[in-house]
């Protein structure tokens, strides 16, 4: 099977030009075919802020109430995504930035609750590939915003991690996915003070014998859980690591490494 | 050829929920192949307005500096497309939201005039059709919001109504071609105060014999060439009228049809 690069960056690069800049260049040079899945970063708080939305936070979760579903559609879907699209066509990547409403791509429901307000947050029930598989047959990239749709003219806000797994779950009977989250730290850390603690390559034996243990980070516990859900889902590998360091994540020489074997 | 209907709608119906509605529900009920285009609306200024971010005029037109193509990239390619986009999936029309920078298919360049400061706006150099076509044939619609890019990583500002008549001009070797403009009068009117007075047809003979006895509306008259121009150039029909009457547009129970014969 053909690889296929599904990469999800997070807000910390999308916030630093300097990032984005390294990050985009890496990424336009992988000369597979890739999928791009962007966070949102802080753009869309500020301006919320200028705008005087308040913004409501549950359990240290940001509340997608209208007007900030509002905001987030324009900062995530208009601004990021049109921006990165522009600047990988520069570096010769033809590239095309969608939403999940954009070709009915990705169909979720609104989180619902008894007793909780989730706002327009939505769990996805649906990726229909086709359409995908056709994109980059043709040599294109997808640039994807964390933003779903009802299917009955509902736009959701969408976890983007989710969103990066779902499309890597769902692509994997047709390509060798490999799924690469970037974030802020090196890697999975075995001491989460200490950088050069990077766990390498991580195994379910392996991962299970650190949980009992409590030698692993707790917070990572939930991104890892999820991880070797898609392993098993048939995804190829998952590498978490740094996005400036991209090149070096597909090279294994960088960041943790994880999968069946 | 097969048929293809090229609509553009202004602002006065992306402002109105109401005639968008209406508008939407008509649109989708073409069963022809068909690519939407639209216009910006008032949202745009009201966000600058609220984010306290000056607009600055010259000669009528919004100069578009780079704080302002920020919020109309967020707005048109974000708010406005996504929303169109997910409301048309709910109506059982598969759509696509794009901009000229996705797929690499409307390049611009900077507008550029000693002495003149135009801003971040774009005049097209080239529209890609192959992807268009690939789409169209796929059984999607296009949404196209008024945003070009100019190969180097720069989004620019693009008149909608030129996009239309680009994106008409370009395809109407592969289709044929009915481009659709919708504004707030009824056609293109013999007596501007009279909204009966519309001319059902009009063709090269009769507006200019119009135009030289002075009696058609001076501010339809640059609309009016470019339509001439955009059947010059191979485009079946041009129609001019009321967008939330595009049923009665389309089958010439409304409007103005302007066309060779």
């Amino acid at each position: 099977m053909e690889s296929l690069y599904v990469v999800k960056i997070g807000g910390n690069i999308i916030d630093d030009e300097q990032l984005l800049s390294s990050f985009l260049k890496k990424f336009a040079a992988i000369r597979n075919k890739k999928i791009l899945i962007h966070g949102g970063g802080k753009l869309a708080t500020r301006i919320a802020e200028k705008m005087g939305i308040p913004q409501q936070m549950i359990d240290g979760r940001r509340l997608t109430d209208a007007e900030t579903l509002k905001i987030v559609t324009m900062v995530y879907a208009g601004y990021i995504n049109k921006n990165i699209v522009a600047r990988l066509q520069a570096m010769q990547c033809n590239s095309v930035g969608i939403t999940g409403a954009d070709g009915n791509s990705i169909r979720s429901h609104k989180r619902e609750k008894a007793g909780i307000d989730y706002g327009f947050a939505g769990d996805i029930d649906q990726v229909d590939t086709s359409w995908f598989i056709q994109l980059l047959l043709n040599g294109q990239t997808l640039v994807v915003a964390p933003i779903t749709h009802d299917g009955k003219g509902q736009l959701l806000n969408t976890n983007a991690d989710t969103i990066a797994q779902e499309i890597s779950k769902s692509l994997s009977s047709f390509f060798e996915v490999v799924l690469i989250y970037s974030f802020e730290k090196s890697g999975v850390l075995k001491d989460v003070e200490n950088e050069n603690s990077v766990i390498e390559k991580l195994q379910l034996g392996y991962y299970n014998e650190l949980k009992e243990t409590e030698k692993i980070f707790a917070g990572m516990i939930p991104k890892l859980d999820n991880a070797f859900k898609a392993i098993e889902a048939g995804v190829h590998k998952v590498i978490i690591g740094k996005g400036q360091e991209l090149d070096m994540l597909i090279t294994g020489n960088s960041g943790t490494t994880i999968s069946h074997e």
